[in-house]
């Protein structure tokens, strides 16, 4: 059970403690329990240890109070699915406050850790900044967001004072304040000398025992600038949270133009609606070469409506194309051998889309230029991808995108033969695009040979 | 004129001697300069030059002597086109000995350097090795060969006789030897003091100067182990030379059965010849190109002698796409753009032919199938490098390499269009490449799914 990456930090930082002890009330009343409840496909707290992963920690303490015995079997999955230690802690005190719950785990946490909530989201890279915090010897590290203009719930948010980068106040009600509370600790052993010294007087929350340390100078404040953080609490919080995570899917510098203006936009949303379900990117990737497969065969027949209908499959096929990876990454399951086979498999699709519109034209004019140019065309489909990949291979960068680079790139060839079959021009639409890709491949050997890098 | 290269050795081995004083006559009486005797295309000076670079060191001393002044151009040519800084020193008392060469240079000598020999060739491990040696304070180390029944002229070689890794006796006439002078040195600026001491006693050799240190037990033996190195002294050793570097140029690892069997053997000898001319790997890919696009168009008529010519002409063109990769080996001017020109024009080669032999057997069988055959096969030449690229650039590490992988090689597929067009059959050797191509693709993602890659 033990995980799978190792970090320096894990030196340093022992454990992360994932408090899912409370009921949630607020964001559901159909008794799903809140740490299980699903963003896009994946539970709160999956998504929570996820980015703790990804910040380079594996060792977890989930503490359960509220129906705890229903969080068993899902941690369990966790810890099978993304090779990661969790210790489950029950708190049998959790209705009393959750400074109880971070008490209930003392025993097992002997030096700093990691503080975080089960329903707070928050980016990967919050966390490694806030390691990379190196406090000095007994200070506690609090992540804090100095945007409150557009904290989501501000009124809900446990709000700080900052005073030369040292909490100086901290509480929901507190009335000058420079920032809110992210949730994201960084927090010695000592934090439960103050619970207990809290507890004496009557404060049960994790903030009453933060205030006992903050009153002594002895938390730093952590600025967390333009990162993502999300307390997922109410029904408009979630689906905030599902608005971030698929807007995060874009790709503006790697996408073509029909990728970006046209495809992007339908394949977020069918993803978002496709992260529900129990499919695999990899069937995805099936699917949409089965669809070009099939757009391949109603091209080569010689009537206006195939065609059509095989430009709609052409199209609808390179939308789903992009579903694949976009589920890989909301999901976090993407794979290295996922993103190979669907790269090979789209050049295959390409060259039987290839050959079935050469065949549907050659089908009219019998003449025995349509088939070489129709290989013509083909060898452009594959080219510039290969051409691409060789030149990074040997020098370890990529070539210059530009304009001509986003022209010979999938979304737009697929989409000009999809524009083309609407108006029964799908030969003309492949050698056009064939075409574009030869000058593409030519122009970089001419270019590539004129920067002199013969000598490089 | 500083060295492009920054090494950390050049901060404690400060610069690199090379020795071309003498006249060297045994090798020839043509009147040639020794340091300027080329072997397959580059002299021996630039070899000694490019093998030191290749161990780090950018930083030289050249003495001359005899006709020192031809040596100057090339010496500046090497320091253009290498990019390597070069002091020129001239020794006007080379006839007496080459230690008063080494004494020329001693102004710009202060700390430890390496010394080597103009006409001593040796791979740049030898060196790199010998600079890791890392002698204690004052020693000096000589690089020697402890295969003394393999040395190319024993009775002219310097022998030396060794105690526990330390140089007791030096000289050609020693009577117990255990090992012989590789002529590649690490020594101190104490030597110039040994120098002067042989001297006064009449000696005025490079042996004499060491033999005084040598007796001072200041000298460490490091044994080159398997290393190549050569002292190119007479027309004899000239040729072996030729040989060594010419059978270097064998990939055995990565070479296809058509290419380690057939092709490399007559490849290897046409890049002897061709090194000697002022061709570049450039122009040798362009042409090898060239004689393919010849090869299509020949295919492409329907007579059976032009196919038979086109044949040859595509077997001829797969041996000489060796040559540009061998000649900038050996030459030491390859790039990485001539690699990608040559992967890039290679698949468009490959195109042509497929193109070319199709459209050939549909001007006889005139059959639609003939032509989605040939797109099939086109698209077999393509799709394996693909893949492995593909994967590549994935995984970091290659495929592996098996039978099955050697069957999709360039070599083989051009060597069956070669064979089958000698029996007019290429269109089906095409189609038989092509679907073990395809088979090869398929075979590779099932194989790569089943070994559990998708949770890597």
């Amino acid at each position: 059970m033990e995980g799978s990456k190792s970090c320096s930090q894990t030196d340093t930082i022992g454990k992360v403690v994932i408090i899912a002890a409370g009921p949630g009330n607020r964001l559901s009343n159909d008794g799903r329990l809140k740490p299980l409840r699903r963003v896009l496909g994946l539970t709160l707290i999956e998504r929570v240890v996820i980015s703790c992963m990804q910040a380079g920690l594996s060792d977890f303490v989930v503490v359960t109070g509220y129906k705890g015995e229903f969080l068993r079997r899902p941690i369990e999955r966790i810890v099978r699915c993304r090779c990661v230690h969790i210790d489950i802690v029950e708190n049998p005190d959790w209705k009393k406050g959750n400074g109880t719950s971070l008490l209930a785990c003392r025993h097992l946490l002997g030096k700093p850790f990691v503080l975080v909530m089960c329903d707070h989201l928050f980016e990967p890279d919050l966390l490694r900044d806030l390691l990379q915090a190196k406090p000095s010897n007994g200070d506690s590290v609090l992540a804090v967001d100095r945007r409150v203009d557009r904290v989501f719930d501000i009124a809900d948010a446990t709000k700080v004072a900052i005073e030369s980068r040292r909490i100086v106040a901290i509480g929901k009600e507190i009335e000058t304040f420079d920032a809110v509370d992210t949730g994201v600790f960084l927090l010695t052993p000592q934090i439960f000398g103050a619970l207990h010294a809290a507890q004496k007087k009557g404060g049960y929350s994790l903030s009453d025992g933060v205030r006992e340390i903050v009153e002594k100078r002895q938390v730093l404040a952590f600025d967390i600038g333009e990162k993502f953080w999300l307390d997922v609490d109410t029904p408009q919080s979630l689906k905030r949270a599902k608005r971030v995570l698929l807007s995060g899917l874009t790709k503006p510098s790697e996408d073509g133009f029909v990728s970006h203006y046209i495809n992007r936009r339908l394949s977020i949303k069918l993803s978002g609606w496709l992260s529900h379900l129990p499919i695999s990117p990899h069937a995805i990737t099936v699917a949409s070469f089965a669809m070009a497969l099939a757009a391949a065969f109603l091209f080569a027949a010689t009537n206006t409506l195939s065609a059509v209908i095989g430009g709609f499959l052409v199209q609808i096929s390179s939308i789903i194309d992009g579903c694949d990876g976009e589920i890989a990454r909301l999901k976090h399951c993407g794979s290295r051998y996922g993103a190979w086979m669907d790269t090979v498999l789209d050049r295959y699709a390409d060259v039987a889309i290839a050959a079935g519109i050469t065949y549907g034209y050659w089908a009219v004019h019998h003449q025995p230029w349509v088939w070489l140019a129709g290989m013509v065309a083909l060898a452009g489909f594959v080219m510039p991808s290969f051409c691409r990949k060789e030149y990074q291979l040997r020098f370890l960068k990529s070539l210059p995108i530009d304009v001509l680079t986003k022209l010979t790139k999938r979304d737009l060839r697929l989409f000009a033969i999809f524009s083309g079959a609407l108006v029964g021009l799908q030969f003309e639409a492949i050698l056009a695009v064939g075409l574009i890709s030869h000058v593409y491949v030519a122009r970089n050997l001419l270019a590539q040979y004129r920067r002199g890098i013969p000598g490089a």
